[in-house]
């Protein structure tokens, strides 16, 4: 292997001219390209076209009939009435088409965002609106200083982690619905059980009955697909088409059927199960979100709801932006994603849709992925998907009172065991035990503190993971002899952070057998100042008996510590060979000695 | 340069023949040479001697001396009687005499730890009994567990921060006993100050007149030596070691003057200063520490009273232990300090006194100081110090009750002027002024919002700096022509934590332009999931254009890769040369093509 290696840090590698910093970013600012970057509609919209349209709709009908279920259903698991799960599904969706950069991403209510709000809206429904606003304000401000990279240090373990607690903590709450059991559903996977099972014996037979024939119904319609072949008729492949869509419509059909078996019922008298019951439809009250509410007849201002969210409340922004761009990579393909606007995106759903009374909304898997697969085109597809569910909140909100809540549960139980990722933790024990720890941290403290505690706890002891790491760096020892001298090169790779400050000193005590000890600094990026004064101290301990050659220091490692410790500068050698300054220091001896 | 490179982990370099791990753990615990290191005391003893009972006593005294007037002064800033400062100063020594392990180590109450304690104590004194109880069991089981490692993540610069911030925030405190103003005195340094400008008009004269003298005589002692040389007679030599012992026992010289004043101006019916009042002497109430207490009238339980101390309540012990072992550090030379010993020394000695009536207690560095100063030969100096101070606490308090207040605000102001380190700014500015931020951090959180929460903050910062540092790893990039092929090799070094991830994968995009994209891992040490996912995913996209060969991959991260996407054997490759395997690349399309 021949030329030059040439190591450099890697923000010199793009090549780029060294403009002034100012400039750079003014230019960046005012070019109308960036411009439309952030606003991609005017991107795709002048190529927009019939063919693109009649697809759009296609996949938006689609996508829309599932989002009317799964908007009504994940109001409930919020404890927001269910018309703001609807409202949701639409508003968000609009502002999306605007300004949101991946044709796929379908924004509206998910179960996890959901999950997290319950909690607060256990107080009052205004926390879902204000919920909404807050979120967004936070994810633009995010977007807006640019501090997406903050999310790389949620590893996908402490994500996979989450996402598992939150199905589980998400289906236990459903027990209750798909039993219909008396009792609260409880707030974290284990109240939702010790609730479940503290109240089995009120178990109501025929709802469970069509809940469990609801779940069985949707994973016999999921498996169910018509083998078309090369040599298929025309008719047969028209009638696999055709069942392609009635598959991917699944949701809607399984409560179509079910609300008409309970309507039919309902008409001779009888209401075995439990609906979901009046919706107020038409449409919402638009205005600004509430910065004030009534809990048990005491107004709170906006601080003190302020407080009600506290610390944990920040949990729903991360939450909603990590779903977000996780999927939209996830359905981008070979194109790179553009993760400030995608949180420009998300934010101003939030933020605007806040003003229609919508609970916090950010991309769904579910939803995507439906319209990934019924071949959207542009985000158009959102505004489609976004009319068919506004004409059922107009429309349809009487045929919504028929809607049996343990079909409501079991489509959402079904929804959430897709969400659990088993592989994971096979390759987790085989590759990296460590890892697995956080995960199953994360996992555990999800379950039973809640959900908010999981991804926290999971991320410190990601960080305390790292960090044990890098504190542990990497290190090669190289013995030799020049002359009679034992002479021994310690090569020192990567950053030394400060939590390494203890660990380098003992390693150079280790050392203490020999005659010369080089430390050998090319690979040697950063020090920290508690680690460059512990390699001091332990230099000026050891030079009595020990002779230190400093090799190859990066000039700001070597100002570091001649700042920390002057007088330091005649140990420092540079040069490809150290062999010939270990010589000079038997030369140098000499000259003192005689 | 000559020689084989090993490229080893670090704990393989021990050189320890591989034992089974229980063997290694159950010889460690059943040897008494361990047993004896667990009780240094066992150690020390039996060589003791007249000789060194002579420089134990004399530097017990001297310490003692001081520990009078800085534990009144330190009880006065945690607000609990001052008793109890001098219970302090009494039985946690004692107990160290049995476990410590650095002999210079003075335990007692301390300034930052009575600062942090304060705010409970404005509740029920009974929190500081609990404090230290509590406190003692948190350090106890941080030493037994052996988690002294976590100590590291606390870095130079927040120490330095949170340091600074105690000490502003204590003399801040002290200037209401300086100048006897009316109002509280705060609890944090800004709110000392508002409180001390709001009532600056209350001033008093002869309390101002007196603490400025007692500053200004401290300073001057301070820095006044008498000077020897080598010619100088035997009877100046005297003298000058006599004044040596008179200005280190200055804190107690000066209590001792101002008391004398205060107490003949009372005999001609004059108290123009506000004096220290009645003491509770003779022996503390042996006992278990109080877990219920009662605050305005209401009993407060153990949970109640756990949490009062909250989250926050942490910071005591963490400080404790980062004081102690950072004093031991400190005086102990060129031996290395053994963290766990240490934890389970001031872990006794905390849990131990507070059946004594004591507030938590820690490593003193002026007392430390002055006991190495003093020539102390053993932990013994500390029983010799714990009865000077017990005599004075069952014989004295009479003549206590004419300290004036002033006067001990005065010794803490100056006792905190030492503590702030101006040094480091400018070493930070010089050399990383993103170390400087979060110095800066913790100091400004520290003083406006609450000690505690400084640490906190800088911890933090501290960590996202490194992580950052860690997320953009260290690569060199090579270009180089095998026949007509551009080529380039990509070296990445260090372990690629998750926080790389997203990094990683924009900086294989850049190379898209090459043909064949070599990466190097022979200086890779760990790979995330995360990462690898990413990789994967890049190369896949990429391979369609490019040819990737996996060069010298470590079997552990080949496996990994391996394990995430089956069927990616064939791009590894080792050996010495890459030239050949680029070749071998021409020979297989070759074959391939026809």
């Amino acid at each position: 292997m021949s030329g030059v290696i040439c190591s450099e840090h890697i923000t010199s590698m793009i090549g780029r001219p060294r403009e002034s910093r100012l400039r750079r970013i003014s230019k960046k600012v005012c070019s109308s390209e960036s411009w439309r970057r952030r606003l991609p509609i005017t991107i795709w919209l002048p190529k927009y076209n019939i063919d693109y349209l009649i697809r759009d709709i296609i996949a938006g009908v689609t996508v829309g009939l599932t989002s009317i279920p799964q908007g009504i259903a994940y109001a409930i698991i919020a404890g927001v009435p269910p018309q703001v799960g609807l409202y949701s599904s639409i508003f968000p969706g609009v502002v999306y088409m605007l300004f949101g950069s991946c044709k796929d991403v379908t924004v509206g209510p998910t179960a996890i965002l959901a999950a997290l709000l319950a909690k607060y809206v256990a107080y009052s429904v205004d926390f879902a609106y204000l919920a909404a606003f807050l979120s967004g304000c936070c994810i633009l401000l995010l977007g807006v200083l640019q501090l997406g990279f903050l999310l790389d240090f949620i590893s996908k373990p402490v994500i996979s982690g989450f996402t598992t607690a939150a199905a589980l903590q998400i289906a236990a709450t459903q027990l209750k619905g798909l039993f219909r059991i008396s009792g609260s559903s409880g707030h974290t996977f284990v109240s939702a059980l010790i609730n479940f099972f503290s109240n089995i014996t009120t178990v109501q037979l025929w709802d469970t009955v069509l809940g469990i024939a609801t779940i069985i119904s949707l994973l016999v319609l999921k498996r169910l697909v018509l083998p078309v072949s090369a040599t298929s008729s025309h008719c047969r492949v028209v009638t696999a088409r055709i069942w392609q869509y009635f598959v991917r419509a699944r949701n809607a059909l399984v409560v179509f059927a079910c609300t008409i078996l309970a309507y039919i019922l309902h008409l001779y008298g009888r209401t075995p199960f439990a609906l979901t019951g009046k919706i107020h439809g038409g449409l919402p009250h638009f205005g600004p979100p509430p910065f004030s509410t009534r809990v048990a007849n005491e107004t709170i201002g906006f601080e003190g709801m302020l407080s009600v969210f506290g610390a944990e409340g920040f949990v729903m922004p991360l939450v909603a932006i990590l779903e977000s761009i996780a999927i939209a990579k996830a359905f981008a393909g070979s194109t790179s994603v553009d993760g400030s606007q995608e949180m420009l995106a998300i934010g101003f759903c939030n933020m605007l849709s806040s003003f229609c009374q919508c609970m916090p909304s950010t991309g769904s898997f579910t939803r995507t992925a439906l319209n990934h697969a019924s071949g959207v085109v542009t985000p158009a597809g959102s505004l489609f998907k976004a009319s068919l569910v506004l004409l059922s909140v107009t429309l349809l909100t009487d045929a919504f009172y028929f809607i049996p809540r343990s079909t409501l549960a079991a489509i959402i139980m079904v929804a959430m065991s897709s969400l659990i990722d088993l592989k994971i933790i096979k390759q987790l024990w085989r590759n990296c035990k460590l890892q697995l720890m956080v995960y199953t941290s994360t996992v555990v403290v999800g379950v039973s503190a809640g959900l908010e505690y999981g991804i926290v706890a999971g991320a410190v002891l990601d960080v305390i993971r790292a960090m044990y790491i890098v504190a542990r760096p990497n290190v090669t020892t190289h013995t030799f002899k020049v002359g009679n001298r034992d002479c021994v090169c310690i090569a020192i790779v990567g950053p030394l952070s400060y939590a390494s400050a203890e660990h380098v000193s003992r390693m150079l005590r280790r050392h203490a057998r020999t005659n010369v000890i080089v430390l050998d600094a090319r690979h040697l990026t950063t020090v920290d100042i508690g680690v460059a004064e512990n390699v001091i101290s332990v230099i000026l301990e050891l030079e009595s008996n020990h002779t230190f050659l400093l090799w190859n220091f990066p000039d700001k490692i070597r100002a570091l510590l001649e700042d920390l410790h002057t007088g330091f500068g005649s140990r420092f050698v540079t040069g490809p060979s150290i062999d010939q300054h270990i010589l000079g220091l038997d030369i140098e001896r000499r000259d003192h000695v005689y």
